[in-house]
């Protein structure tokens, strides 16, 4: 049961419909970025960008929020790619572990000042702020200084967001939203997290 | 014409194929994921995976299907992690560009042979098929060969498939499957696709 001309006229439409939208997006810019959502694949999609970028020969700053360690892609990455990574992780474990917001609320702060420094390095050209939408939704760190920070960037970095509950300003202003939703998790079937997966 | 009580035996069969695999590893086994949803982040979460994974040390594969290139992640990555990534390209451009329906299928069947050649491969840790969830929405390829492949696989090994339209018996049997969702897409704001970003 082949429908060939069918299948033909279809694939045709999607074709014209993608040049269309190819046509329109003229613009080269470093774009604001945001993975959200209560699914897995939010900061793994931002490293799977990171890779393509360092790929490409381009220099790449991470500054990790909320989580303490993500030492294996770091260690690979940056011994893989010398000189053009450069990592960088703030506070110590997770916040429902500490239970000491002013201690969180101060290490955000020390995070921020090596961020404003990359948006001041010329020559970066991808940054991932992982979990940083945590940081916003706890208001550990006020949304409208991240704003107008990014706002201030060298026209070609792109910068990624990632974690739950973007607020809605952050979503307003980025150029490219997905929410990772997620639909079946295993730890629910009793299965641990694994090297390789999730760190 | 589908048979439906034939198929009915098969699913029940692959079901318990499916379970008596779990049943043999509860805690840690290699599981079946997902990325699929009209989103950005499928295949750039499954890049981030195997970067974790090649970080470990782990032996690691990708077959691409649909997509003919994705050069940059996979020439940084075979030289960065020598002797652990192979990495294979079936098909050649996007479906909707090709326009030859049989022609897919072969390139499919091809890449496939590719694939039972990693599936029998007990060194393997980590193995990405990148568009297959497309293969199986156009029916190029026969959903119930693929998970009586999988079902069949050595315990310790992670698959990952990637790609819109995920179909129904393939979320069913899957151990982990997010949904990435599009909430806002620069191409529709006049942006191009951007080096680091898309490749």
């Amino acid at each position: 049961m082949t429908d060939a001309p069918l299948h033909q006229i279809r694939m045709q439409k999607l074709q014209a419909a993608m040049q269309a939208r190819m046509a329109r997006a003229t613009e080269k810019r470093g774009l604001l970025l945001v993975h959200t959502g209560n699914g897995k694949g939010k900061s793994t999609a931002a490293l799977g960008m990171l890779v393509r970028s360092l790929g490409h020969g381009f220099k790449c700053a991470v500054v990790q929020f909320i989580k303490g360690s993500q030492p294996t892609a770091e260690t690979a990455l940056v011994q893989a790619f010398p000189g053009l990574l450069s990592w960088d992780r703030c506070g110590d474990g997770f916040t429902w572990d500490t239970q000491d917001r002013e201690g969180d609320v101060a290490r955000v702060r020390e995070g921020w000042e090596i961020v404003k420094a990359h948006l001041a390095d010329p020559d970066l050209r991808f940054l991932m702020l992982d979990e940083f939408n945590v940081v916003l939704q706890h208001r550990y760190f006020p949304v409208e200084e991240l704003l107008e920070a990014l706002a201030a960037r060298p026209d070609h970095l792109h910068v990624v967001l990632t974690g739950r509950g973007a607020p809605q300003v952050l979503i307003d202003a980025a150029d490219l939203v997905t929410e990772m939703r997620m639909v079946k998790h295993p730890f629910a079937a009793g299965v641990q997290a694994q090297p390789g997966l999730e760190f």
